[in-house]
């Protein structure tokens, strides 16, 4: 089977991201990397690219040059993943997909609410797809938890718990450190720093689990560093649509936590607890009955775990097979709608444009709450209120 | 050294709290159980008190019985402990302060913030300890924790994370058990269940160890059985009075969860992580370095951690232990009045009368809050605004 | 119900294991603390006696004072514990059973296996208990794994594996530290340093939870710091009567280790592990299911684990409590023998003269296979061939 | 840079090993997977190829025929997986070897010791890599390890504890399981089972650690499942040619341990412990201090850690991680001779040939001693002693 095509946008040299999407596009062997344009400074970026394996031709110095260079190509790519600066996916993002590509843009997908709605009309109305790198779901004992909830193993979902909690930006000094600094600063970063960055994947996998979507929110936010504006530290409490209570933690000033994502689910029928940093051990308790111990890679856990794990029991899986996930899933989508037959619905699980606007829906919800002192808010975008 | 003399209101045969008082009164040998009025059923009380050791003189049908027959004796009781169902506690502690008993009141102190301020008056009135047992403070590692902030070791505590959340009563067939029933019925239990019952202990530590009150608080409540009128979960943002800001969940539906009390601190130059179920290790991360596992037991610790520790690192210490950290604090504290001398500070650590007002207030304040919506209210008894 | 009196021998001020001694002895108010001779300094044994509330006529400046105090009196005490120096615990409980006096030796019993043969028979003709301390056994999930091994839930035991390797003697300069030298100098502590240390307490454990006895075994015993003569780590290879395969491994130079005390147990139909320092969980799998975690204090686990349990589930118990159970089983054995009858079966757990001088025909043999290049010797004292 | 050409034999359709390598080969894009004969049934594995993207002349129907194919060509593969059975690596690797081709071969390399040095001398004479796949050394924090004790972290190293023990093959009626049967046949296995298929990673594993060849050692090697003649689980005593002491137990009917391979490393100014399930936290004890946790991903950690880990720390890496990590280093290695310049010594860690020997000679080595009662025998290949 012939590979895919994939382009990227941003994720050049020294970058946090790029590595990642690289690694979990390729790993499968599904796409190939084909076109870039991998920089804000062109000819680092054109360089970077062929340095990459890139042909000159498809090492773009812009994504406008790429857009151009791409959309008349018989060739052109599959999927193109944007991975730069928050403030430029929208006007990318809007801009293939108009001209008929496939999109995997990074969180969050935009910086307001109506360029969130104006990229799930945009992508209804092309048909094509534009997903949102929350790759953290990718995980094989999330979509597991996911499976579990759904098929009814914990009953009525009453609550869930979620955190996003780290100590990486603790440092008051850091105040004079450009990589932090500007996260904290409203002209940059927008409504909100922490919960924009790390509230939202918590969030998405709260959603996403549970299969239901935030509709009201109270949210205390504070700065514990003086010298910031926006928050550094979150606390959200939820009411999602299929009547779930919510209690979302999110900090970056939590000293001696590395990552800090986890995830507690409490239903009628028993509990549920996993954590980022030991992903492949999942913690559950049905109701009345000793804790045990899910492995991931467990003979027939479910379809949506099964298909999104690789190797044998007992061997780590990370990160890195996460996103490729989140790549395999498109791969099936970007195939399953080129052959006009419907995806394995095991591979549908990929976030969408919806849940980017979601998040930012949630973004601004959780600002207007922290302003008017927890006052409660909808959390919903209004496209679908 | 003669040991002072002990008596127990309460904590008759099977109740669930009465043996954790004994052994804790009596495993330093420091306390001789004296008398005491064990039973709402006289005759029962008098008869496991006398199989338990107890003079028949001192084995009283009830708790006014006592009082009249101790007060008027040379060798009376140093120390009442009120271990009765909490509707019970402010009449009985009043009677005993006011008789000239040092007491021990069992959490909560009262049921209403006015009958807590007559407590706190009381004691101070007539010089009497009036301890509330807020047990989980005894343990070795938190009373470390609270020396390692007052030392400046974390700088200026910028966040508390406070969780008591367990499982236990999870099951909503349990509304027709009689143990877990009147915990959520207005009627016996007052304003609230969940926080009332468990997380005024977390308030409590979270206190102790920043050695700040709260100020301020807004607060989620929420019942996950429908049959329920007060809370099974709850999520309390807080402010305390030396600027720390405060998070705090408790729930009793969170399956998979034993105990569920844990304490995270975090401070400008280190957070700290502990949790009540593997008591011995205590998380460290001083801002910039690696974690790091503080042992109970190591050399050196603080003066607080060292008193209150018996055995050598590496053999776990557990909840009896704690609990006679309380009674080894109140012996010291009781001796120290009797002698005329001023007491060890390392163990001047047990919960005081105000303590437990606090903690009323904090009830009230919890179920204001929750009813609206999470305004923010005052978290403080008008005694001490 | 009168309490037993109880004496002890040695475990004076500043001594390591006397606290744990009178903690055990103390915390269920079973015993009362009647005689001593704690120190080998006469003054100082008498003055701390009496400071730790004995009678001055009680508190004895040696153990022979004690004996002919103690053996002419109707209120002489119950039990003794022989707490003093490995070298004189053989003259010391001889001497206390021959005037008929239960003992509760402490580890090793005797300094040769002719000696525990001696005391063994003694204890049979006199018909006198004589226990030794393994007081690790006590912990309720400990006597959890032996109920069931017994009761049949892992089938045949195929292997048992224990550990109890730390890192204390790992210091190379410790070689001029009078409390770590004489360990490992053969002319005080005989044939074996680390192995009859720690390691019978791995073996006992291991022998009392699969109910075998080690009948041969194989050693590879080394010294790692240069000026020690006597092994510091040892690894042995063991058959038990039974026909289970046993592996020990013991160390004192395990840095990042402190206690390091495990024990895991694999049978036809599934497997069992436990640490010591979290002794509040048992991980369990049966063969084919997931691994699930016991926790101490859960309802219906077995007679044996109820009865040796105090707190309620998700409060950590500890080493005192452990203690407390080998002494509460000994108050169980000694009352019964007053009474005529038969001892509560849950209780008959306390290790035995039997254990102590197999522990010492281990220690030669131990010591024997050692010098051997690992040969294998049999493992059994002469007096159970 | 041009990608490197990888073929592969082995691993076709279902194979347990095969997507490992795949995944390894591919994630970094170093290697482009060109060739292959995949299966032993030639129709399936030409198949299999080309649907994992093989150009159909070079997906081949067996090893012989892509030995043919590949050798005539100018752009043929630049290295060889080998990833059959056991009893084929000899004299596949042999050929590719003889015949200019690097080659990675699955462990064991040979099955014998002749076999063995044939391969290391032929190796030698060609000039051709020939890697062994103990790909669990390819874990970022084992490497960081092995520069902890070479730059003298831990300053000489005493003590090595290696274990690979799980229970995967612990139930007896596995007896009639084709799967698990052969490998505890002497007719499809050899000398050994558990030691020769999982002792061996741990044994490399604590000599690429430590820096240090097994001299001598002597085993207990039992088969817990009476229909079995190899044994199912093995304690190993070692001395290592640096003085260091040495004890590997491997198990595979350790019911309750999902993989078990774990290492600890005591030396005479500090411990390390790390366990393959969790292969992000290193656990490190400096002499005198604290308990420390070294998180995968920390700045500066070392050269070799830094080079082998590809995503931000908190962020778990798994094993197709650790996988890769040996392919990166072979590529290079391939390059740097193709280059003509030196390779970065960071990545010079693949295992060898001589690893592979090494291994056989103690597969071998075990089988004897175990036969004779654990007497100490040799550990070395002839061509090493
Ligand atoms: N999903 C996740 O878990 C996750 C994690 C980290 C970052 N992110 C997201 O990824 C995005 C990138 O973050 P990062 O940390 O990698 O940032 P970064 O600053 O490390 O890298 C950004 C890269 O984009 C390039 N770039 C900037 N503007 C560009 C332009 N106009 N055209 C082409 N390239 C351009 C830069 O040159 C740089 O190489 C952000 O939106 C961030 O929120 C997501
Ligand atoms: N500090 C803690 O960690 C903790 C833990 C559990 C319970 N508690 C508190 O301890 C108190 C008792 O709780 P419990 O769970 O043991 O209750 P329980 O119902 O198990 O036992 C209550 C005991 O009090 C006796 N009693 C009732 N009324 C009495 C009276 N008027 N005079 C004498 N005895 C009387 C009963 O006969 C019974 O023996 C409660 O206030 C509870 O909140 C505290
Ligand atoms: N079971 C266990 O887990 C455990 C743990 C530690 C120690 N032990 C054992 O307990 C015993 C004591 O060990 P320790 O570490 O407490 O020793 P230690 O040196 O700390 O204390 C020994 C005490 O015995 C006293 N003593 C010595 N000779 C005496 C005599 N003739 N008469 C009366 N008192 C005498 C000393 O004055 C001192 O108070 C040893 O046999 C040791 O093996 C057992
Ligand atoms: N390094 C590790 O951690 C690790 C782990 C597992 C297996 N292994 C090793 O990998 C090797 C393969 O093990 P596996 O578990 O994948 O075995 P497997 O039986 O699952 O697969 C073997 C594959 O090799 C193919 N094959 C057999 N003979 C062949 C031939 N002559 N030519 C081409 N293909 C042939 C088979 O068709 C099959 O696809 C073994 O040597 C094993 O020891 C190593």
């Amino acid at each position: 089977m012939a590979k895919l095509k994939w382009g990227m946008i941003g994720g050049g040299e020294g970058s946090q991201i790029g590595p990642a999407h690289r690694l979990g596009a390729g790993l499968d062997g599904l796409f190939e990397f084909t076109a870039g344009a991998l920089d804000h400074r062109p000819e680092a970026g054109r360089d970077y690219g062929q340095r990459l394996g890139l042909s000159p031709d498809r090492s773009y110095g812009d994504w406008r040059e790429m857009l151009e260079g791409e959309k008349g190509r018989d060739d052109r790519v599959d999927l193109v993943t944007v991975a730069t600066p928050n403030a430029t996916h929208f006007e990318i993002t809007k801009a293939f997909l108009e001209n008929g590509f496939h999109v995997l843009c990074e969180k969050p997908m935009t910086m307001t609410v109506e360029e969130g709605e104006d990229i799930v009309r945009l992508s209804e109305k092309t048909g094509r797809i534009c997903a949102v790198n929350y790759g953290y779901t990718g995980y094989s004992l999330v979509r597991h938890m996911k499976a579990m909830v759904a098929r009814g193993d914990l009953g009525r979902v009453r609550l869930v718990v979620a955190e996003f909690a780290h100590g990486h930006h603790a440092d008051a000094a850091d105040m004079d450190n450009p990589r932090v600094r500007w996260r904290y600063d409203p002209a940059q970063a927008g409504v909100s720093a922490q919960f924009a960055d790390c509230g939202i994947h918590a969030l998405h996998m709260a959603s996403f689990v549970i299969g239901q979507n935030a509709e009201r929110l109270s949210a205390d936010t504070v700065s514990c560093i003086d010298s910031r504006t926006l928050e550094d530290d979150a606390m959200v409490n939820l009411r999602f649509d299929g009547g779930t209570v919510g209690r979302l933690w999110t900090s970056s000033i939590a000293i001696g936590r590395q990552h800090g994502l986890t995830l507690q689910v409490f239903g009628e029928k028993g509990g549920l607890r996993w954590a980022q940093e030991q992903p492949n051990q999942l913690y559950w308790m049905p109701l009345g009955e000793r804790l045990q111990i899910i492995e991931r890679g467990e003979a027939n856990l479910s379809p949506e775990a099964d298909r999104s794990t690789r190797v044998t029991i007992g061997h780590a899986e990370g990160m890195p097979l996460a996103f490729a996930n989140i790549y395999s899933d498109l791969a099936e989508a970007i195939r399953a709608a080129k052959d006009g037959r419907d995806m394995d619905p095991a591979a549908d699980l990929y976030p969408r444009a919806e849940d980017g606007l979601r998040s930012m829906a949630a973004v601004f919800a959780v600002a207007e709450s922290g302003k008017r002192n927890g006052e409660w808010v909808d959390a919903r975008p209004p496209l679908f209120r």
